[in-house]
């Protein structure tokens, strides 16, 4: 991803207020996918070879510009991910769910 | 991300729609930090250390959804971003760019 | 709007850039509200009076930055409404839609 | 506006989630003409008459969903606002910020 910025010269765009934004226009873009879907007809978006290329384009525009964020502020995404991954266990405890919602 | 949904039973809230949404809700929060700031204030909050934990944070539950979607629906996100960046690579050519903004 | 924004000496924060992240921010918590919900769950939400308390709040803190975004921009809402929507009638023809659904 | 979506049948995908979603949608899209513009660069937007009819349709888009959604679910747009900015004035008082940026 930085090769890609600096082939460009894209640096001073990159700051974490446009990526952070560029994250969200993307995550938008992600969701008009499903945006006037019931909840009982999303099981068929996996059988829609058409529709999964788009998706998969735009799951891959969100992650590029997380990567980006990520490169830009110097944050260790595995570490972060992991770390967050043991907050949200304690805040979620799976025997306080497990079972709810049968 | 895939254990620890199941060991919720949280897998009947994982669809494709809600996925998106959360990404999207969750790129908000990440987008709230920078929200009143200008462009010449933000080379610092990389020297923020509480805003840098906050805002890793909120990277991390991007990423998280970002790969409950991508296991959910069967999406190779490594794959997906390899071919994604391929394209971009010919929508924008380097050439294009390169020194355009001096 | 404009003079609750002036009392507090908040104009210069108030650009276009800032006032959309703005928009996007609140709407992702007023979408927050329903991130889990299936749509056969939809139509008891107005018969939750605590939840649709918090769901006329944030739909007010989205419309505040409509119309600080289009008083900063100097946009009639009401034209811009008019004219939009005539767009959208030759875009979307009624009669390609009605009965489609049955 | 309830017209127009009764016109097209769409009133069964005119639920709370859908259209909260929409919002976000159109307010990325909004966002999306600001993405990579510096603080400096804001103030010409004004003077640039082709995004500024632009602008104004993402604009009027948001507040068609804004309008809808307070349709959909018994919401007084007026009311709910005149009643957010009263909680908005004792939440961020004048005198806390007024002269805080000079």
């Amino acid at each position: 991803m930085a090769a890609f910025v600096e082939e460009r010269d894209w640096q001073p765009f990159h700051d974490p207020k446009n990526l952070s934004a560029s994250i969200a226009i993307e995550a938008a873009e992600l969701m008009e996918h499903f945006q006037w879907m019931r909840t009982d007809e999303l099981p068929a978006v996996k059988d829609d070879p058409e529709l999964m290329n788009e998706v998969r384009d735009e799951l891959a525009d969100i992650l590029a510009y997380v990567v980006s964020f990520a490169g830009t502020m110097g944050i260790d995404l595995a570490a972060a991910l992991e770390q967050k991954m043991k907050k949200n266990a304690l805040k979620y405890p799976a025997e306080k769910f497990k079972g709810k919602y049968r």
